[in-house]
This record gives structure tokens, C-alpha cells and sequence, in this order.
């Protein structure tokens, strides 16, 4: 090894020796604040107060709260990011777009398969688990269900979640066929339909008996 | 206590001394056919063999083999007769009512939570509950979804089992807000066109794109 400084992934790095240390202290304190308090509790400015930081630094690290909670959870995405591009255009193109980033990031080897955990540990209450899902449920398909505009959107994003983690739950988790080898293309005019009406039908009326 | 005959839970029967002796034979025989074999591969008569007594008296305590599998499993329902309820009737209802009896069994505060263990083991592949989902995909799902007469059915089966499970998951097991809160007939409208269109509409275009 050179003499080099290092990340904290052994690349080399432009950034002072002290960066590794403060990012590291940063993660933790971020990491203790989400556990102890929720997503939605958590402040960039109280985890940069734990960790003995500027909040600058933080910001100049994760951009923000929801990119150093993808950074604390390791997730292999940009919570946002998806999102916006969700949400961005027609609202009656909205449930396939959901459809299609969820199978895409589902089938994807690299960002698929962390997500299984997701799944699993919501199962048997991890915390973490809890916690990733409590973000995903509240800062992704609320926002993109209160993009639509309708009323009940909390409830609207719940059923959309159910669709998708129970898919997932068959499809990733326990494989089962043949919705486990069903193309994606396939499985969206299947899903997007559903979510779509999930996000953007009437309330339905109750039906009799 | 006196010393008159009591059967497995406890309470008065008319049988004699052996019966409970026998049934309890039997049970053990079918939980390990279920657990090494399977449902399918699993007879009455290979049970029976099994636990040295006569085919007749397995139906006799136990009725049909998915009797016997809710015995070994200690289902709180009988799987046909749920199969049959929902089957019954017109193929333009058949998604309210799986949806109805899906409700029905889960909000009941004496089938409900033993339910809740197949949620939380299936998605650690506890065997039992791999057992069991096994059973009601194929045994009862597959069964509603082929009543419709359209192809593809075990995909639509699987896709209903998604929606439900996955509902399961967040009503019951991790009770997430306002899904776990919303009344059964509010749901039934937002769940029961959801299956009647997995088990009943055309196989839909693929998306462009």
C-alpha cells in the first residue's frame, strides 16, 4: 500500500485525512438518531451536533436528510431521486410509472437484492426494517400518492404497498411461480393498472352486504 | 377430575379409550408426510399405513386431506368450505367475495391471529408456513382463480395472493395507519375490483416502453 490517503472504501480520495473520520462520526450519529427517534424526528443540524460537525458537512457529504438516511441504511438508491421521477409527469401515467421503477429496482442485481432484507425484517419487526419501511411508506409513496392530488392519500399509498410488498414478498423472497419468472414487462400491464386506481380513482362506494 | 374418558382438548366424548390414542397417531404420521413430501405427494392411505391403523378411521376423525391438513396445521377454518363459499355463485362476484372471506377470517379476533404466524414465517421460510402457503396457493387460490376459466390462472392466482398478503402485512402484522384502522367494507371496495379484474380480465397489453 502507498502512502496514499484512502476513502472509506480503499479508492483514493482529493479529501483531507480527517474526512474519512468526520463521515464515519456523521454515520453514526445519524444511525443513533433515526434508531432512537424516527426518520421524521431527526434533524441534519442535531446529528451534526452529536457528531461535533458543521451541518455544512453534512450536507456537503449527503445532500439531504433523505440521502444520509440511504447512506445510514445502505440502500443502493437515491430515495428522491426516484421519486421525482415518479411523480414527474401525467398523472394518468402515474401507477405504471410506480410499476416500473418498483420492478426495475426489484430485478436489478445490484439494487434488488439488499431490498429482500426490506421484507424479511418487516416481518419479524427489525427495526431497522421498521424504520426503512416506515421512509418508504411515508416519504416516497405518500409523496407520490399526495402528488395525485386526491383525497385519503395515506390510505391510497397503504394499498399501493401492499400490492408491492406483497409482490416482492412472492416474487423476490420465497420465488414463487410463476410470478417469480414473469417478465416485468409482463407483471405491469398486470400492476400499473392497480396502482393507478389506488392513486387516482374515486373513493369507492361500499359495496352492499 | 373423574375418570371418565376425555378427548385431546379436554372435553367429554363418547369415543373409546384408543381414539384419542389413535388420532393423535395419525396427526403425527401426516406431519411428517406434509413436512417431507408436501401437500400433493401426502395420502390418506400413506398416512394411514403410516400410523398402522385403517384409511376409514383417517376419514373418520379427519374427513378430507385438507381436513387432515388443517388438523396437522391447526388452521382455525375449514379450506374447502371457504374454497366452495367463494366459489359459489356468479363469476362477476368473485372478487368481492375472496376479498369478503379474506377480511372476514383475518379481522376475526379467533381465526385471525393464528394467521398472523404465516405471514411473519413466510418471509423467513419457517417450513411449516412454507407448508401452508403451499396449500393455500395451490389448494385454494389456484382453485378460485381456474373457477373463472381464464388462462393464466395460477399467475392471476399468484398476483391475488400478492394483494393479500401483502395487506396482511400491513393491516395485521406491522398495523400500519389508516390501513389497519379502515373498516372491512370501506377495504372491500378498494380490494375486491382489484381481484375480480387479477381473476377475471383479459390478459392485459404489454405497456409501450
Amino acid at each position: 500500500m502507498s502512502g496514499e490517503e484512502k476513502g472509506v472504501h480503499g479508492r483514493r480520495t482529493g479529501r483531507r485525512p480527517g474526512d474519512a473520520r468526520s463521515r464515519e462520526l456523521i454515520l453514526d450519529a445519524a444511525r443513533t438518531s433515526f434508531a432512537a427517534t424516527g426518520y421524521a424526528a431527526t434533524t441534519i443540524r442535531g446529528v451534526a451536533t452529536a457528531a461535533g460537525v458543521d451541518p455544512a458537512l453534512v450536507h456537503y457529504f449527503f445532500g439531504t436528510k433523505d440521502g444520509l438516511f440511504a447512506a445510514v441504511m445502505e440502500l443502493p438508491l437515491n430515495p428522491s431521486q426516484l421519486v421525482e421521477d415518479i411523480v414527474a409527469g401525467d398523472v394518468a401515467g402515474l401507477g405504471e410509472r410506480l410499476a416500473r421503477r418498483f420492478l426495475e429496482v426489484w430485478d436489478d442485481p445490484v439494487t434488488g437484492p439488499p431490498l429482500t432484507g426490506l421484507i424479511r425484517g418487516a416481518a419479524s419487526h427489525a427495526p431497522s426494517a421498521d424504520l426503512l419501511r416506515e421512509f418508504i411508506g411515508r416519504e416516497m409513496l405518500v409523496r407520490i400518492a399526495a402528488s395525485a392530488g386526491r383525497p385519503d392519500a395515506v390510505l391510497r399509498a397503504n394499498l399501493c404497498a401492499a400490492q408491492l410488498m406483497g409482490t416482492a414478498l412472492l416474487r423476490y423472497v420465497l420465488r414463487v411461480e410463476p410470478l417469480a419468472s414473469t417478465g416485468a414487462g409482463d407483471l405491469l400491464g398486470w400492476l400499473g393498472p392497480t396502482l393507478q386506481r389506488y392513486l387516482t380513482a374515486d373513493t369507492p362506494e361500499r359495496p352492499v352486504g
